[in-house]
């Protein structure tokens, strides 16, 4: 679905609560903080195999999909306070990213080059 | 833009770098909290005025938006290593945020609502 | 009280169950974040004047102080994981402190300073 | 060290800079949130082997360390904000998490007690 038709529906979702109000940059910050831990703890002393054991684990994977639901309506909550078209906020990034990644130096050793 | 396009332009980039050896999900939502940080650092220390002042500031509205790009960035890849489709991630989220907050109860208080 | 007193007394709560096997730096530090995520709910959605009356809740303060609490432990607990002594770690970072804020640049403009 | 003139300290340095106007609780809380995040960077990427091979990197040590203090330092600054004795906030913590924790259910099963 076209990212710009689901933040229409986000919007509207606050508008129908009138909670425009509430929604400046500094606290919606913090909401994506807390829903990041909220992801962040379904982790949480989880060795590797445990890690990637979630994946397949039904109610991890529900828990998971509604932590990342509110992250990505935070974010587009969030481009909405700003104006920004979220399409334009995901392709503008790639391209800078691909300049400070470039494929032939970043290629299978991520941790190396961002150290370095 | 549609979301799956825009999902597909983020897994060709790490495919081209062969990182998706390292995008496990408790990495990736590490990730996540630290661009979230970054974001929030902008606002931190900042009053009210001072943070509404930051949505008409050029060189704040340009780190705003290169972060927004990193957490919808990561929240794709993310949805990619459970095989989420981001747009029923979406969708399903604000479904059972309609039920949590029905309009006649949530409308313009927020904040008492949610604290009950 | 002695700070090393009090790590001490965390660390035998820690060994009466245990628990030093699961206390590797990343997940003390993942429970350090998800410990400040906790506290920084108490202070989501809030103006600054409600902020301010947090300080003379009951409720709001037992909350505050639990939340510290566990940060507290948490980073004592991260401390011993390095085998630093906690008192050398605070004292030691205010020296650091003390040349990246002289008192005559820094005093009174903590936010102009900082951004420069 | 006491830690309460530990506290003292953190104190002076705050005072010398006259910061104690910025330091409203919500502040203080998202930076304790933003140093655990350049704590938590550290360990990004790194797997169970990495993480513990950052005991013994002498930079690592001392990035860890310096964090770690920053982390310290935020914390005993809240607890003045509240006016809380730290060592107190430390031990009725743990108080409340030998209650919550009894060692004849918690022992070397941090996980699944938890969990449950």
């Amino acid at each position: 679905m076209d990212i710009e038709e689901l933040q229409k529906k986000v919007i509207e979702f606050r508008d129908a609560r009138d909670w425009a109000q509430y929604h400046n940059p500094k606290d919606l910050t913090i909401s994506l903080s807390l829903e990041v831990a909220e992801l962040l703890e379904i982790f949480q002393w989880k060795d590797a195999q445990e890690v990637e054991a979630t994946k397949s684990d039904p109610d991890e994977r529900r828990r998971v999909k509604e932590e990342l639901g509110d992250i990505l309506i935070y974010a587009l909550n969030m481009c909405r306070a700003f104006g920004f078209d979220p399409s334009e906020v995901i392709i503008e990034k790639l391209k800078i990213n691909e300049k400070k990644y470039p494929v032939e130096k970043a290629k299978g050793s991520a941790r190396k080059y961002t150290e370095t």
